[in-house]
């Protein structure tokens, strides 16, 4: 399934997600966190869905990204079938924006969880610096690095905003 | 798995949502409907659930009603592991009101459908209709009791509002 | 009415609804499934609605699809006066983006079911694939031919997302 | 139908409304405009609709107040067949608290009005007034009566408000 | 104010709440109803609001179509400050859609009527329509071309859905 | 209408209000700031309003502090008569728990500010504290009962939490 | 920190917030009030929040405006850390349009107060308004300024709307 | 501040958030996890929050579960000022049922992710199962035990629904 070594899954319902969950991967690529993506529809792939999830950590991932939208079941799902951290990233719907990806990733019952993060990039980004955040705990290198890419980040922030149509870089990744 | 003859799953993600549920099992001992009612949680219990609904055409069952609440799994994910028309009821949930229920079952993507009904008791009663109007294409006496069901339905209303604190019976079933 | 032998009739509130409808007609379209499409409007053309409801079964149809958008009235006033089964598509309005279209028809009391799909074009192949679903219990022809579609669909997901703009197959009908 | 004379028809979906429709009725009662209340349920009773709509004017009816809840038809079905003003009452529904009632009423498409009050009893007691006032236009001793009710209103509100657990008396009926 | 023989009045908060309200201006043309048309904002000019409410009657006006967006006080102040039917129009408005407007207007306290249609262009045609009907029923040339226009509205609903994307005349003014 | 000194206006749209308003008016009492608590009707009492508001500066007035529930047109039709700073409060309604109180008082157009704070009685005591906050700007005394006000908020805050069902003080007025 | 005699302090989270934040800085230039702009972010600079707010009675300000999107932290954590009025905007988010700013930003508990101003542009231009209210009551020569402002706003609106799609200026600043 | 070798950090808004964050305690108990709870308020008590998170990986904390209702700042806040994984839990409000408490947490900007829970105990129940599932990465013995917890779970779940008052105990932790 997946090489040894490889920390990280990002799985996604549908490749129409991959629009949002590539800046999860972009993320992680600019921590020098090695993951894996790979589209797992829970509603049109269930067997996927079962053998990615309860392989997961056997094949030696530490933590798993679920993006989708809608009537968002794989990061629940997911959940329901792996004991590693699941971190869910509410997809943009069309109709909804998101609210109805929002509401069936995050109100799990009891015993169940997944940690939701935003609506869209910014929970993509989350949710890779989420994962980043939990591998470091046992990785005083990454966490280095972690702690680099959040001092960037704050150093990026100008003191004063600026006129003209093309924004400093405060809203890009450090 | 059931015995052959039962035409109706009712399956629901926890025990406490069986004072919704129950309303379905209430309508089809009306309309005398045979059916199972099971508990299948999809967070919990995911491999029951998979058996289930992998295989529930091949026990004999003709519809599924599923009911569940909060980031409601269930009915969506029983859809996409059975050819067998699910029906979705959104339990109503503690914060939310059944908001997250309704959103998390009827926002299925294209491919795989689940027919929702209302939240809470009244979608639980039409579910159980909708099961037995399904079933009612091809059992003409089961037509005739679902007729006769809407006819007495349709006569129990009342033709004036009355002021007294225990309303006529037009809010039950006929 | 209609010919007989065609087994599901869709219908919705105005022509403006046939750019979210035609997607119910070209999924029955894939599955070889005979329809009947026309304009009932429930607020504009009442007549016609008591008419085509009532008179639905005897006209042989065997499932009502009915999608309107705003204050939609049309599935369930077509479910208050036949005894068929009807799928409800909450068409997508301007203002409220389908959150109107969709309370007003899937939040049916007691007494009277609605199956209600997703808002838009996902809600409409739904309901094409959930009438399918419903005819295929009685039709082993159909369905084989829906267990084939389903196939060709979880067949159709990629194992990994691509960058390129042009996305793969997998949001299509396969 | 109605006894010539009867100026308002006071219409609801089942017995369960009164709690709410009967502050129209009081309010009317307060303003001595006589009306006709009268269970019409647009889904349980259809028949009884078409009738009670298409005959309201002949009924020599001016002015149609409808009360509902949830999916919410009454009152855009009752304007679809009268070309009486209509007035609707959105009804607290369990779960979604009258959001549902409110966005079936008010969410009318062009062609077809329904003049929609606020959800609950606020409602109810409103569209007695905004029958009055409709009524008053050609009845001066009417106008004269909604006049003084009105000026009786304005004089109930204390200048003060007061701590005592028995509040004066601006909130109830002058 | 307005020259005697003027039925209806409408006003709206700002310039560009017109956009919404020509196209009530343009239904009462289509019915040869007269009317005016004027800008009076409940925020920015609340001197003339109170000398529009105050005298709208003495004016000789019938009925009040008021639109506005966002905070929308212009329907329930004009109501507080006339006896006539205020019939409210919610403009969509930018962050929200139109969902801030919508409960501005209905949710009116008892005592305060405010007659409200659907957000945007199809509650400004419908404040028309609902203008008309209540001016109908004490003026018979009126109630005839209302039945006519009706009539055309209804006449004017095409059978069936065409696929051309220049679509029939149904969603226009009959 | 108001002693000269007293700074601070409370009104509010009824009796009923004051459950919530009276929270504003302690914590004026607890910093020992002046006040005139009135009940000022929009849509009941409008002259009143409009004397209130156009008067209030010349009555000695420095900041004003309303409240509303439901369709809440008292703050912002008091800040279009008046070009004092008016707080709004947003009061709990029965259906829609202050959602409509909320959006009528916050979503005000550009030009006529309201200040707005939460939604009941936590928006009470803070539109006590922010009038305090401004009047303080020019009364060093008050300035400083205000420090010593929050300071006291501050250690009034427990390190732990406790078990026990009498909950310590941390949740009251200091 | 500020030059003595600056009043006011914009601050804001991001640069993409000062195309909405921009309205407040040139209306307070269209009052003549001198004002500080920065980008403060609660998330990314949270010791450079520390800093500002602490520090903000001691450099002279004596408001602070704070704009913000999504989980809008900042207007309420700075005026956890500062005595002075702090008024919030809530700046429009991508996938929830602001409702998620909003609500961050209003929803404070008791103890901490943050004026809420409309979503977007409005909001900034009234915060804006707010600030040179407040200022204005111990500026008689700023109140001039301020009633001059608001009796220019008062004569741009235009009596009545005009179609050509230039609209009148009433929907700009005086 | 902490003993060494408690992993998990509980802070909470305020001794009222107790009542649903106890839960959070009562899971990691079950799963004999050593946590400190303690009452951080980001508004009332900025300095805590600030020395708090700043210290939180010096101290030895591995994961920090933050609760909070209304406009919830503490967890995004407490995210911002350390590097270790923050969960957050809304916590139901009075008015809004906690849809605040949800947008404020889970919609944080991209760079500092909060991973947010479900609104109420459930969430708080999950919060606790996410950090014992971060720290069972590098903690065998723990892993165990939270798999035997999971399994007991699966196991609770009783086949069947029971009409009986007293319902099974798979609602419980097991």
């Amino acid at each position: 399934m997946s090489a040894a070594g490889t920390p990280v899954a990002i799985i996604m319902g549908s490749q129409s997600d991959w629009a949002t969950m590539r800046h999860a991967a972009e993320t992680l690529d600019a921590l020098d966190v090695a993951y894996d993506s790979r589209i797992v529809s829970a509603h049109r792939t269930p067997d996927r869905l079962v053998a990615f999830a309860k392989g997961a950590r056997d094949a030696g991932f530490k933590v798993v990204i679920a993006g989708a939208g809608g009537a968002a079941h794989l990061p629940g799902m997911a959940a329901a079938m792996t004991p590693l951290p699941v971190f869910g990233v509410p997809v943009e719907s069309k109709a909804l924006s998101g609210q109805d990806s929002l509401l069936s990733i995050v109100q799990m019952p009891a015993g169940i969880p997944v940690g939701t993060l935003a609506i869209g990039r910014a929970g993509a980004v989350n949710a890779a610096l989420m994962a980043a955040a939990v591998l470091a705990l046992n990785d005083a290198a990454l966490a280095d690095r972690l702690d680099a890419w959040r001092r960037k980040q704050t150093e990026a922030v100008a003191e004063r905003p600026v006129d003209d149509s093309q924004p400093a870089s405060e809203s890009k990744h450090p």
